[in-house]
């Protein structure tokens, strides 16, 4: 296996937004890219990711491979990465190596750790709602609900996207209407709403970092997909329980 | 009531000065625009502010509106609009109401507060002493105090302004001389020398985003008076007490 | 003694490097300028600092002057040196008074202190391995061994230079080449190998604020010595003794 990337970016972005969630992780490395599907241990919130083949400036694969690494460890690594470097992934005497190759060649080694739970499994889920509008409008919507509050409604009706946030004594509410740069789909007549952990948002929202736009599908008291995709390039989705109140 | 800012630079900005001297307060809303006088908690020092109806594109109101609120949460939700955003202020249902308008409309309430202590007076005070000058003057003058003393005299001679620190071991003196940009007018004809807490005027002194100017009166062991104004727009004072030393 | 700065970076940048390393320390002013010497309190590192006469604007002195000084408050009032400040040292009733003349003139005085411990001698060493690099690729490996260890290890071959750590679960490893930006000489045949601090190195390193040279000397499990300098104004060198391993 040699994987060379001429624009560490994308790694590096998906990996530190990824490594906020999950510490360790199986990646599976296959003719479609690398890819990465894990929960979180509160088991609140998957993640999955696709680095494709056309991000990279070779990759070279005789076989599929099966490792699982510390993903903090490999975040640090790739932090060090200037935007010019040349990251190159190796395999070697059972560790990932990583070089950093600019006018220094720098070479990292992390260990590949044994991983006890299986597999992940992407849950199948239907969604009336599709939103899909600028990464930015999230972020803020959510930001100012993080003022008053530790979770939020996201609220969707034709024409309308609405995140509501009600705090103890304050509240916030952000209306996202259709238009030029958002577009709302809802196969529902009603109004479709659930409820989502602020914090959790707040890390998934960083996929901001690869994607200007984002797709926002969610149902009634159901989970939540957020989808932040670069063409060729790389896509990072997230799906997060909902907040079912018990009152 | 309905109060529209089409810059929310002067709000946004005071508020989050005078919330770091007081958490509630009670704010006037009046034909001469949004009044507020408030002690800080352990009564050394006084904030007198007022934003002008001129300051508003849009400032309706059917009679005097008097309300307090908690100055913290007004300052999160401020500190959240962009520069290009109308603030809009309202009441709504017993609550303040304030929208952030731009392509989408957010709008967040807060409560409105009971408030025990009475209303404040402004002091009536004579000064000897009137310095106009750069705020970055004054600002660099008490951050250089700041690193050997608490606390810092102001001393006022004919034609010079000096700030002066002495700490245990360092000591720190400041001339500022009047000039094109310091104008100095004494009525004594002695030095006018007056001590004040650093940590109190380092929260003042934020007044500087306001304004490029300040205006210092003192007098001998008397109280401080800092005012920045921008014409038309806004009004921020404060009143410190001195720290007379016992010994 | 009157000894005046026009350009104070020297001076500042210097006492703010030093004092990360040693609190209180001899400072000598003679006819080829102001010299220190000092060891780190856990007598592990060596700093030696010349600021040359030709760094001064003004350089008068009747005789040596030999003061110390704690240079932790010291470096607090350079701090507040803007870069067109001229900065004028003095001594006066047996205090250390520095000046920041500008628009205002800002005057700080600080007591000389007693020192118990005796003047530090320069150790004599020897090096068989002279590395001239830019200081950035110094700063660099260093801040990659630091995400994997503690400690570091320096090899010199003919012709490569390498920055090698060894954590319990990562390595990092880089090579810098001798070559247009990086010049290498060893006058042993086989690889000079020694280990120093990561914590101590990353104190030192910030001489890369000095110069964007760096000279490089050690030998096997020996002193290390790093030097910038910048011609007619400033050197700044280390002596860190080497971590030799017990197992």
């Amino acid at each position: 296996m040699k994987l060379s990337l001429a624009e560490p970016k994308y790694l590096k972005e998906s990996v530190s937004i990824i490594s906020d969630l999950v510490n360790e992780a199986r990646i599976k490395v296959g003719r479609d890219g690398i890819e990465l599907v894990a929960m979180d241990p509160a088991n609140v919130a998957m993640v999955i990711f696709r680095l494709l083949p056309s991000a990279f400036a070779e990759y070279a694969l005789e076989s599929d491979v099966n490792l699982a690494i510390n993903l903090n460890n490999l975040k640090q690594i790739l932090r060090r990465a200037k935007p010019n470097d040349m990251v190159v992934l190796e395999l070697e005497d059972g560790r990932l190596r990583i070089q950093l190759r600019s006018e220094s060649v720098r070479t990292f080694s992390i260990p590949i750790i044994d991983l006890e739970h299986k597999e992940q499994k992407i849950p199948e889920l239907s969604f009336p709602v599709t939103i899909e509008t600028n990464s930015a409008f999230l972020n803020e919507a959510v930001d100012d609900a993080d003022i008053v509050a530790e979770s939020v409604s996201f609220i969707a009706d034709p024409g309308k996207f609405t995140v509501r946030a009600d705090g103890d004594l304050s509240t916030a509410n952000i209306e996202i209407k259709a238009g030029d740069e958002t577009n709302i789909r809802t196969d529902s007549k009603d109004k479709v709403r659930s409820k989502y952990s602020i914090e959790y948002l707040k890390k998934m929202m960083q996929g901001s970092k690869l994607s200007d736009r984002v797709v926002i599908n969610f149902n009634h008291d159901y989970p939540l997909r957020l989808a932040y995709n670069t063409i060729d390039r790389v896509m990072l989705s997230f799906i997060l329980a909902p907040r079912v109140d018990n009152d």
